[in-house]
């Protein structure tokens, strides 16, 4: 790690091992686990340890890195075999958040410069390692590109966690609020708690909380009520994936909260690094993972729902373009047309 | 009972006792609890042992007869204060559904025509238990009236729980759903999780389940998603409390379900009895009753949020008039404008 400078690093390279926050533990421990083998990675991001579309792509990347240092080959070509193996069994762990598909093909690209088994491992290790610190900086310059959207004594909401929890360390749109407050304006949070899994009040509201800020949590049912009676002046979220003409694909939830937004003429901006920005696919192409029942008739072992029911459990669901204000990326603030505005971000980058 | 054909009884009076459902043991227990006095019925009613409005008003009513039996007042005054405390304590038990304080004085009211003590005892306990028997017939004939707005294979979302567990027996907004399917066409259901206190899982989930209902259960943040990709034809909620100008306070997260339909032009209906009808109090006048942040922050013993955070836990929201399609009522369907056709419901009455 080169930036010290955050407070909760979710995960992170140690002496070739891959360090994370459990964060199924949250908020009631923290608990960090480590793994030296790519399944136990793959394992960790099915069962949510960890989540947050920039931290499984760079815990891809990881997985990949233990993938080199568990290889017996002995010849290029045959890394690059185990190197796959591992890439399809990473991938297969959740399919909508487009930045593990990136993480894993970024470091399969590099691998394939390398001349020898040896070169690749180095390879693939220090670009592994190169990701992790790139996606704080990214972060970082995404949060004061977002700051001057925000005033001094906003009420700002939240849905799910884009925080440092859902990246190596600073988060997205909490990077956003984070570096709201470090430019010297004073900002309070509204969470939502973000069933099934409640991602808002176990790991937003903790790492708020953790880093001292001011924040509230309010059932999902409560959004509405909080927008018409005045307690929120503007919404942030972060993204899974982002087409290009600017459809947000975030956690389920993220569309109610943007259509009560814009009914109360609140902005509603998502920050997302570049990263998350899918130029080929169309909105209508995207694949909505579907979350098992079981996540939405019980809360931990506690059931709350009968037996033999159905359910819908989507994980994540389509914002349209027309609801969201602006696009915070570490290139600057996409707006409305997006179609217009998105394809000049990575015309900038290049 | 006059009215034996219905499968589960939310509230009854049973042997000089008030016999309910413990609904915070459901969906995994269906335990009965028995009373003899009014004191434990205010408790229940304030720690959601029985909840809905029209259940409450009820439960209000059965906990006045308990009143009368525990008095030894000895003279015609006497009682009356007798039962104006214990009208007092049960009323502050919970403050936005109108249907306690209307079952309440609809009780002081027969009480203060009884000419003694016995005369009044006994006009209470009759008057209570013709309460609990209009409220089936009401909700009976109120699902008949809605059913005709329903149509063969619709998929009719409800939030929360207006069903046979909100009343004595029958439902309002499931009330409605039963009577459709009474009427011969096949209906399935949606149920919302409805969090903070979960009632489309525990009873709505439940009760359907129970009478072979074809029922799927949703987390909140699902609403957008489901109506979105054309899961749903219609929605039908009930209603703590509606002012004549056609403002419904429901349970939170209503309004939210309200705006989401109106945006995907699904007809939103609401289904109340008169009784639930407050012709005197403006909207803006309506207290929302908060309830404490330890439901948002846990659910049941578990600990899902950090400690030391703010939470914002209304327990109902408004919706306005313009996202309502339609009010089922026992006295026919009020439609927009509603200042002029809720008034209509009550000429019809009289």
């Amino acid at each position: 790690m080169i930036e010290k400078n955050i407070s909760l690093c979710t995960v992170e390279w140690k002496n070739n091992k891959v360090v994370m926050i459990d964060q199924t533990k949250l908020p009631n421990e923290l608990v960090f686990v480590e793994y030296d083998n790519y399944d136990q990675v793959a394992n960790a991001i099915k069962t949510l340890i960890v989540r947050g579309a920039p931290a499984i792509g760079v815990s891809g990347a990881f997985g990949l890195a233990l993938a080199v240092l568990q290889s017996n080959a002995s010849a290029k070509d045959e890394l690059i075999l185990d190197l796959e193996t591992a890439q399809r069994i990473l991938f297969a762990t959740r399919p909508t958040a487009i930045n593990l598909g990136w993480g894993l093909e970024k470091i399969m690209t590099a691998a394939k410069t390398g001349n020898s088994v040896e070169e690749i491992k180095d390879i693939v290790i220090s670009t592994a390692k190169k990701m992790a610190d790139e996606d704080i900086e990214i972060n970082k310059t995404m949060g004061k590109n977002g700051s001057s959207l925000f005033d001094d004594n906003d009420t700002i909401m939240t849905h799910c966690n884009a925080g440092a929890l859902a990246t190596v360390g600073y988060g997205t749109a909490l990077g956003v609020i984070r570096a709201t407050r470090e430019s010297g304006k004073n900002v309070k949070v509204i969470a939502t708690e973000t069933r099934p899994i409640q991602q808002g009040s176990r790991l937003t509201a903790f790492e708020l909380k953790h880093d001292g800020f001011d924040v509230s949590l309010v059932p999902d049912t409560a959004v509405g009520y909080s927008m018409a009676n005045g307690l929120v002046n503007k919404v942030v979220v972060g993204a899974d994936r982002i087409v290009k003409t600017g459809h947000v694909f975030n956690k389920i939830g993220t569309y109610q909260v943007a259509t009560m937004a814009k009914q109360h003429g609140i902005p509603f901006y998502v920050a997302a690094p570049l990263s998350t920005i899918d130029l080929e696919t169309k909105a209508d192409d995207v694949i909505i993972e579907m979350r098992k029942g079981t996540e939405v008739t019980g809360i931990g072992e506690k059931k709350t729902a009968p037996d033999g029911i159905g359910v819908i459990n989507p994980a994540f669901d389509m914002t349209p373009p027309e609801l969201v204000s602006g696009i915070i990326t570490e290139k600057g603030v996409a707006k409305f047309p997006y179609e217009e505005s998105i394809p000049k971000l990575f015309e900038a980058n290049n």
